[in-house]
């Protein structure tokens, strides 16, 4: 953590424990001013040791107090420390974390002279809206949500209380965002989807997409990420589902509840995602076909059939985990294996050519 | 379809059914004032049915009028009814849909006061140009084209007539879209490729890129995907050709006509593929090789070489399909397969061992 | 080169050669005005030979002077020619065409009035800034930097002397971005990583992302790619990087100085890459590994381990190429060995059966 990342407020131990959900040991009324790493940590900062590999650090550092895991709380260099000792410490950091820095706002109530907000639009007064936004027709705009710099909402776009939707997104027609929400830049939400008819001179015609998007509450979408509108209907990303960048959602999809996707993932049209299902990187997987609940999908992995047992699946065309790993391992002997039969047949011939 | 969508016209089923293209059953004079699923519709709807599955609403439906696939037209609850009947029932109510169901269109002729428009562009006088649109020198936008919100066109950009470019969209120096095409949100079309020297000292020396993209007519670009202007000269995107969200099109690319490609796919530099190709989601191509008109290429295939023949291609490295699938399926024996040749293997040396 | 690529300013040959590095053959003082194909240069343009498949075109060009390779320097049609020899007549010509074709600029200084600049950032008298940018608090903006139409700057980010940011990019809270960069259209530079701790209900709390993105010199980033900010410290891009369209890098990432990487490729968070590394496109890597310097990786590859020895890797998981090119080999040849296996097991049985 580098030095410029300072504390603006100042807490007691005891008040971030209560935060942060660990016991104390030691001065609870030590005043903590910011946070640091264990090897950096000055008079005044908090610290975290969860890691055994940073055993080395509890004697030397300076910091004020450290919440430590506590199977590491008994270690040298504990004694006569303050420590906020948890059986998850790292979790107990991120909270005083998010305490220390809170994200970037906006003023409430901003409206920059240089965004167009249609008239018929809804905007709660405490909602900031930055420059270059454009907000069309029949929009709403919710309590203290926060639009950053040349955001577009297309006609008809609903935005949650608390959400945030960072610079350079689109949402297209009739597109609702939850609340607590956090869009990334240049996501693209509600566009329409990739629906054609063709022709038999091998020509297209354009299916209309009157459908919407509808993500629920909690959900964070990453950077440049595209999610189609339904051509009837809606596509829905359930409450609590996070997407890394670059992942593309086609039309009609719809994801269960706390589901990850990690990036350049892609979910073809109509396809069922259910709820806590993690997907690494660069998956791709076919349309209208599901996934059971707690599903894992390793990345580059290319889902192709309906995968309807929970369990970890790897592989193009993805398979169960283990069946996957004794494939791979086979095929590296594949080669020599090759050669051995090659031998067997030069074998099995001489000992025909002896019989006879 | 949700209630909120909502017919805004009344159109006689005789009308309708000479857009269609089906053969009217009963009452042709019957206002139609609305579509909708057939398990919902009420009267003054029309619905379709085009699939078997869906046969047991049609004694059902409250729909004024139904386009019915010629096959099913004679089902129970068919009789006495108002139909369009039709040998491919969907597309004719696509283009009911299409009807009902305009897209998104600005306000003819509207110049946003905070676009920038330079003054030696041309502006057709009905084209719609949005609010934070910037339009470069020598620009040229035609006939009822629209440039949604913050579009950004560098110098010598031409969109075509009844051309609709969505929000974010950027236009590199010198890109030529056609007519009628759609560019959906954050595509970026006509910045540089990504073309380099290697120096001595593994440093790079930018090949400057002083070509151009040509997008033909009836084109449509998916959201965030990128098209790079070539070196020198153009790369070219066929008439009629569909992009999917987040594809990469690298400098130099030719594609020909109503080739379409789904998601997440990249071509690398001057390949040159064929009209009516159709290339699944995550298909990566190496550059400077072609495809014949007629290609298939299956999601997440690696195109390594030119296929000269029309025909479906999977796998990476790409094979003919059933090549891949032959070869999948011995891959799924392979396990068994090793074990099978260590028990001949024993066999034969327990043979020998007899026979000495 | 189309026609309507025009030279702007003449130059000697003598200039020209000093400049690419070249020795004159013939009339050193040669006005030339513009650069053309071989096969369509017209007298007072230049052109270039580099490539044997090209030198029929030699006796016919009309080009005032050639640019030709060494190994070609003496052949039919040379006899008479003012040219330029070398041994890299391609680098020579690109030289010759950066001049001719310098990148497109703002005019120096330029302060769009569409511009939202916060009166605590510092932009250089130099430096341009386009239409609807928005430059937010703290910000720095160097001598002659051009930030083209509705770049988003986040507060505290850096951009270097002399850098280019194309139209639509985003930066990130505190990103900073070196000297003689070229940020490419919709890149977003700095947005927050996917860092989450899952709860035991399956939810997720937001790890907070306070580090930032340091981008070196020279450093050329593609359309739409995205590149996050590290949660505690900082996300490196080394000087002379080029890092393609469509990319993902993760936060915490560091890749060393001039490394390259193809579109769509995705690298995880923490990961380690080394200098002068080369990746195709569409690959991907986990997180929290590392690669040697001088490491190739090619398209599609997925790298799954550290790669601590330079070379060539390929296939997912990735392999050394020649083991992946054996690999591959023996997997096609895996459908015919299961059948001359079954035919083995048949001839075995069969002796087997003879012998008893």
């Amino acid at each position: 953590m580098s030095e410029d990342i300072k504390a603006r407020h100042g807490y007691t131990v005891r008040y971030l424990a209560d935060l942060a959900g660990g016991t104390v040991v030691g001065d609870d009324s030590q005043i903590i001013t910011g946070v640091n790493r264990i090897e950096s940590a000055r008079p005044g900062e908090m610290t975290f040791l969860s890691n055994a590999k940073f055993v080395k650090f509890l004697p030397l550092t300076h910091a004020s107090c450290i919440i430590v895991q506590s199977s590491l709380a008994s270690g040298e260099g504990a004694e006569g420390r303050t420590m906020i000792v948890s059986d998850d410490a790292y979790r107990c950091f991120v909270r005083v974390m998010q305490l220390f820095f809170p994200p970037l706002r906006m003023e409430r109530g901003l409206r920059h002279a240089s965004a167009s907000i249609h008239p018929s639009s809804t905007v709660h007064e405490s909602a900031a809206i930055g420059p270059g936004c454009v907000i069309s027709e029949g929009c709403v705009v919710g309590e203290c949500a926060q639009l950053f710099a040349n955001v577009v909402l297309y006609p008809g776009t609903r935005i949650g209380d608390n959400t945030v939707v960072h610079a350079q997104v689109t949402c297209g027609p009739g597109t609702h965002i939850g609340a607590r929400c956090i869009i990334h830049p240049g996501a693209v939400i509600g566009a329409d989807g990739f629906g054609f008819l063709e022709n038999p001179d091998g020509s297209y015609d354009k299916i209309p997409h009157v459908g919407i998007v509808e993500i629920g509450d909690d959900v964070e979408i990453g950077s440049n990420t595209a999610i189609d509108r339904a051509a009837v209907g809606k596509t829905v990303i359930g409450n609590g589902v996070k997407l890394d960048n670059l992942v593309h959602i086609a039309h009609g999809v719809s994801i269960g509840e706390h589901t990850a996707m990690a990036a350049q993932t892609g979910i073809s049209g109509s396809a069922r995602i259910g709820s806590r299902n993690r997907f690494g990187g660069q998956v791709g997987m076919v349309g209208h076909i599901e996934t059971a609940d707690g599903v894992i999908i390793e990345a580059q992995s290319g889902v192709s059939k309906p995968l309807t047992t929970p369990g970890a699946y790897l592989g193009s065309p993805a398979k169960e985990h283990r069946t996957a790993l004794r494939m791979e391992a086979a095929l590296r002997q594949l080669p020599r294996l090759l050669q051995e039969v090659r031998e067997l047949q030069r074998v099995v011939e001489e000992s025909k050519d002896n019989a006879s």
